[in-house]
């Protein structure tokens, strides 16, 4: 049985200690730290028969009885919290991303170096996604055979307010991040070279911010492979996450995920439901699916399935992007550090 | 060159006439007859170069030039034309049904026995759409292995008007006919027993003309397998043209066809086309392609794809089906005659 | 927060006892009884916190700690343990079938009459799956208008051993009940008459048993629309479980539900998932979902969704079925006492 | 009726010829020219009823007769012919690409401006495709709103010979040609900026030829649309033609057409068949609409669907696409001159 500690009881932690009660066998969680803790977020942890409800998380990682710590907390915190978890002896899983900036990432990267015992997870859920999971499968089984092409849609079904694009590190280090992830598990491979074509199309307060709101990344994969993303922070008809990977020997492509496969036939036309509303609906099932691995990895001493490498690589890809948009040429990866 | 004169210039002669010119090699229509030639359809025939255009079919019957006739007349003289055809040495292709009648039917058979060189082929267009053909082709290959149940879904956009209800034999020899003659097709197999549930739910005028406009009709093939066919004489997204077949290995199915694959996905829903409207644009394909196995079969001499046995199977499963409903009870295509 | 007691823990039991603890809220399995209890069963029940655990159902009846009883008992004790639980004040959810016996099921309803404060369910949960829920839906929001046809497909991955086969009360009471239900339940309405076309094609010892193990069902609706359910006892490619009502102003029809919606283009052709497995896994959610509501309704003192009506209607039209295969004829539901 | 002469009798000018034949009425092939014309082509043409048979096409532009001319010749051909016919005051219908030449093409502006009453269409066919004419279609009425994304995906089923690639202009003006009118037609806008990522990943031996095999182009529309077109010479599964138009209040997206809609379900899986083979099959319709549409502009004295402002813009985007790849970097389209 695994002991976890929450810290950061906001929307994605309170998704992790849900999911961790329903969904995951060998793990209890036994306390929550988050410095705004309140009445109603302290209600919903007691309701999971958490008891150690604290706002200091120094708390968690001082307790003996905590083997393991996911930092939710907010992203500039990410790395140092982890940095101090790990070298407490704490296993961590940490949100996305793990920082803005490389170095920081590489602070964390040299704690675990130090602490070779300790294991790291990144909260990429969408790998666990069951459609996108069936890609690399398909891919891992040599179904079509040499990646060549890889294509990622992503989109969202509304944009945040102006109020979190500002603090958000931009679309990139945001949104497209979990696309940038993808399109590494994907190919299984690093990127080598990001251009962008990108635009204000969706809401001019997101240029005023000085972001974009709809772009195509194009990319070289470091496995020779050609990937693209496309982007917009509002889809009309809802949360759109397809992928297509195509190779020498055939494709394989995901749909959205609907509600039922109704369709209504009428003087109108065929209709079947909208996509699945947003992350929380769409994803539910990789959260709970992230942490079974992550706690079995724990348990079993055994490799986490997205480590530190795989955080620092969005972040390269995103940095990377946005330096493309900024100097309107393609950018490679190696000019980041 | 086959030459041939189409007797009857109502809606399907003049698919015949236009099928044959645009689309049938090997074939030239030479001379049309209709008891009602107007100005109209006397252009539209000079417009394909047809110069022997006549109001007596019997014209047709005594040219020399002519190798062989199309049976486009009304229901009730396809049988005494095709004996009279038959008998003056042309190749028939009658369209369906036959008759009403399995003794007229049987005449036409006679008449066919005494006269063995000419050939006969009943105009079930539907065994060559793309679609049906596809389904008896994966059954002739084995890919769903011995065949269970087969499900046809056939519905009309709208029903005639009540004039024709009267004259068409009711749905069973009017509509249900294509389907009787596709359970035949898809199994390659004969029925042995015919159950009807039926109802007038679409129209009460239908139901003043003593016939039914919703029907589901379940069969014993005679090779084993069970076989459901659903009827309705209005659908509110258009013709609605689909079957299934289920076997031991597997099963095999078609959708409808439309006029574009696109589909618009909006704050309503993900929405793809209607069905293609009715027979004439579901089917024109099918038009052509009896046409040119017809003219095939006359040219080498080879036999036809839809003869005799399937005109008579067909009417003789249509009067069980009535029978079926008049009495309450699974009928017996034995007790036909 | 109700208290449950499951009498019964073999398959259907445990699938119980895990979607309460996982998925309901305001529900608390107390105690399992189970004559054949063992210390595999003991485990996998402890695991669940439930510290009663007996062979014999009558403490759970006892027990004042105890609200509500799940009925997963061998079918022949359904109604019997049935009646005994009304009468010690519990509320029951039963498992699908009541009975085999009208008279005895007639029983359950008269000690229903006499308890009015109790809650009594059916297990019918198909129901509550995403996809028949959306057809009823959308019937029930007047999109398809008056119901025309209903077509159930329902065809099973494999036949049961010839063992179960026997005392399984045939196809009809074992396999097809849920799709009278679902009849019932799709177009809201009872069933007047059914008719049924059946053979012995998948398995000769199925037919040695006196049953068979491919059938077509058509029946009348009380509400006038036809209704037709085509069933197989193995169908190669997986579990099929589809439906389509169609009525005056369109039609709704669903799918299956698969692993994932990745489809694999190559060479062979365009290739996506087979259908989930088996009960367990396509209705995993509906399991759920009707405990969820049969708790809500206990503890709002509602009425639960489905009724010893249901349990009833379900199977006369089974029994009609039998009926109608025996006696070779349709066969009114009132003939069935 | 608008007599025509063909001048090139290969595939193209062959395929012209049957559909204008079969398909296109008020028109007739009266003359064809080719410089290698021989005994087969000879009687292939003969076999439509034309008698003008020739090497030399300067006879077709001196016949008074003939009031347009379709010019299929060689590519290098294209421009020079067509400024002569258009000097000799017939009607032009000229294959893609007008020329690589972005000075020829302007000579052939040249030519129609000094005459216009001249006719002249680029043979850009799929423009008439059902599928994208359905996406063009649903863009004009306003079912997407605004223009965000085009994606367009353009697969070849196999490459080229290394000989024909050698004297092909590379794939930006041989292949994707079409596509970057396909662009600038689904998003009714020219092009602004192309920025192309490229590998040879299908077959070394085209890139020996200083040619790529797979692409990944991205465009900024002069609308503010964003584009992307992903190509390769080779898709294991077939030609490869899809199209996705997203904007700000929805989506429309079209899918591959197949022979039929037949989907075999067994133990492997769910198969549909793969898309028609190549651009033959796939766009057979679109070459007899865009003929019916071009006949009809001459007959009726009306703009043509596809002008010179279309020949030019795609082979712009083409020369901008090969000096992205030469450069690495976004090349505008004010650069090509």
């Amino acid at each position: 049985m695994l002991n976890i500690g929450i810290i950061g009881a906001g929307r994605i932690g309170k998704v992790h200690l849900e999911s961790i009660s329903y969904h995951v066998k060998n793990a209890t969680v036994k306390a929550v730290a988050d410095p705004f803790m309140n009445d109603e977020t302290k209600a919903f942890t007691e309701g999971f028969g958490v008891t150690k409800i604290y706002t200091d998380y120094k708390k968690i990682l001082a307790d003996d009885e905590i083997d393991a710590v996911l930092v939710c907390s907010s992203t500039d915190t990410h790395a140092s919290i982890s940095v101090e978890a790990i070298e407490a002896g704490k296993h961590v899983f940490c949100e996305k991303p793990v920082d803005h900036s490389i170095a920081k990432i590489q602070a964390v990267a040299d704690a675990l170096a130090a602490h070779p015992g300790i294991k790291f997870q990144v909260g990429f859920n969408r790998r666990f996604d069951h459609n996108f999971a069936a890609i690399r499968k398909a891919y891992d089984e040599g179904k079509i055979g040499e990646a060549h092409i890889l294509k990622i849609t992503s989109r969202d079904p509304e944009p945040p307010n102006p109020a979190y694009i500002k603090v958000s590190g931009g679309i990139f280090l945001d949104m497209t991040i979990h696309d940038f992830d993808m399109a590494c598990f994907l190919t299984n491979s690093d990127v080598e070279e990001v251009y962008v074509n990108s635009a204000v199309l969706v809401d001019p307060a997101i240029g005023e911010q000085g972001d974009v709101d709809t772009a195509i990344i194009t990319m070289k994969m470091a496995n020779g492979a050609l990937a693209v993303i496309d982007n917009s922070r509002r889809a009309a008809y809802g949360y759109d996450q397809r992928a297509e990977l195509f190779g020498s020997k055939g494709m394989v492509a995901t749909a959205n995920d609907t509600l039922s496969s109704a369709v209504v036939s009428d003087e109108n036309g065929v209709t079947g439901e909208k996509p699945l509303f947003f992350f929380l609906e769409r994803y539910m099932g990789s959260f709970s699916e992230e942490m079974r691995q992550f706690v079995a990895a724990c348990e079993n001493d055994t490799d986490v399935p997205v480590g530190i490498h795989a955080g620092m690589q969005s972040v390269k890809i995103g940095l990377a992007a946005k330096k493309s948009v900024a100097e309107h040429r393609p950018v490679a990866l190696s000019e980041i550090m």
